[in-house]
């Protein structure tokens, strides 16, 4: 499958690794086109691998990821072209951080509003999902760096596009257990998770754990 | 021990019953003395349960629980005064939910400020211990309700009054995995889980769930 990708930092690279070495054809998208880190990235793997504008990635991937800074994601989605990402599932992996204050950021949106929200009032005709914003990059290809059982949430509007990202999720990716939490009203609650994942990260020392729903 | 419970609502219900239980005297404290169901809870639960106002719960506790709605508990506390609690553990169970719009609940303090801040802000002089507010209070007294491990969150600001908390919770609740994530600041974090909380109760059906943090 043709995949676009915007961002170029860690989850974008994760991603678009993983998504390259399963066989897929993977465009990696910027503000500009030969970005130096979208660059090196494509050095690194192969000729699947291919990088441009946020345009370019949002014209050639039937399903995108969002993996920018979450209070970039708006501009980034501007940029990629109303006309270039109507109609596809766009898989929502960003968070609203604030780093710009020291440790432990906060978020610039939550609790009545979420980045999942704000994508998918901005942007109608896209089929937002939001998922796997609750994970280290290397756990979201990788769910078995965490041992045993644990969760993933999704949310979103369409039902479909809900599915086929379960089915990425499981069958790419390797989750086993994934929450469907409802419409993307859920992206407040998910993103929420955001600030105890910051602390729990200083407190154990790795970012490799995840949330498990024990019921 | 002799034990202060500000709030006559399910979870200083749940509380005040388990502290009986395990042979402690409680004094259950709201606006007014005789107010109807602490009377009612003090009818059931024998000679032990006591009932009064918040001042009273607060003279009569060596330690004490915050079980009141979030929202009123800045004003529950000076009613109790500020002589009565200075000095105490104050276990503050309260999460600041707004449910005046309906289903679900947002919150009224988040993300750069949380309740157990604000009270410990207010009240110096008390040892704010923020725990239990990430589960439902039958779990609370009884974590075996939920099968298996899964883990309980504490923040305060001191060392002595966590030690405190921490062993009130295993040995005389049974909570046998408890995070101590730090200073009081770290309450954000922890109240920040309740809009997850109130949407995974809505899907799973029971309030019998918890969070276990795999690694």
């Amino acid at each position: 499958m043709n995949i676009g990708i915007f961002g170029t930092g860690m989850v974008g690279n994760a991603i678009g690794t993983k998504l390259v070495q399963l066989g897929h054809n993977v465009k990696m998208g910027s503000r500009t086109s030969n970005n130096e880190k979208a660059a090196e990235w494509v050095k690194q793997n192969g000729a699947s691998a291919l990088q441009g504008t946020f345009k370019d990635a949002a014209s050639f991937g039937e399903i995108l990821f969002n993996c920018t800074s979450g209070n970039a994601s708006v501009d980034v989605l501007k940029l990629a072209g109303e006309k270039n990402i109507s109609g596809k599932i766009l898989i929502d992996i960003a968070n609203p951080l604030d780093f710009s204050k020291g440790m432990p950021p906060s978020l610039t949106i939550c609790n009545t509003d979420s980045l999942g929200e704000t994508l998918q009032r901005e942007f109608t005709e896209v089929k937002v999902v939001k998922a796997l914003n609750t994970v280290n990059c290397n756990v979201m290809v990788n769910p078995s760096l965490v041992p045993g059982d644990h969760d993933l949430f999704i949310c979103g509007n369409d039902g479909g596009a809900k599915e086929k990202v379960t089915d990425i999720l499981k069958n790419w990716f390797g989750w086993k257990s994934i929450i469907d939490l409802g419409d993307i009203t859920n992206a407040r609650a998910t993103e929420m998770l955001l600030p105890i994942w910051v602390r729990l990260w200083g407190k154990l020392g790795t970012p490799n754990f995840n949330y498990k729903i024990v019921r």
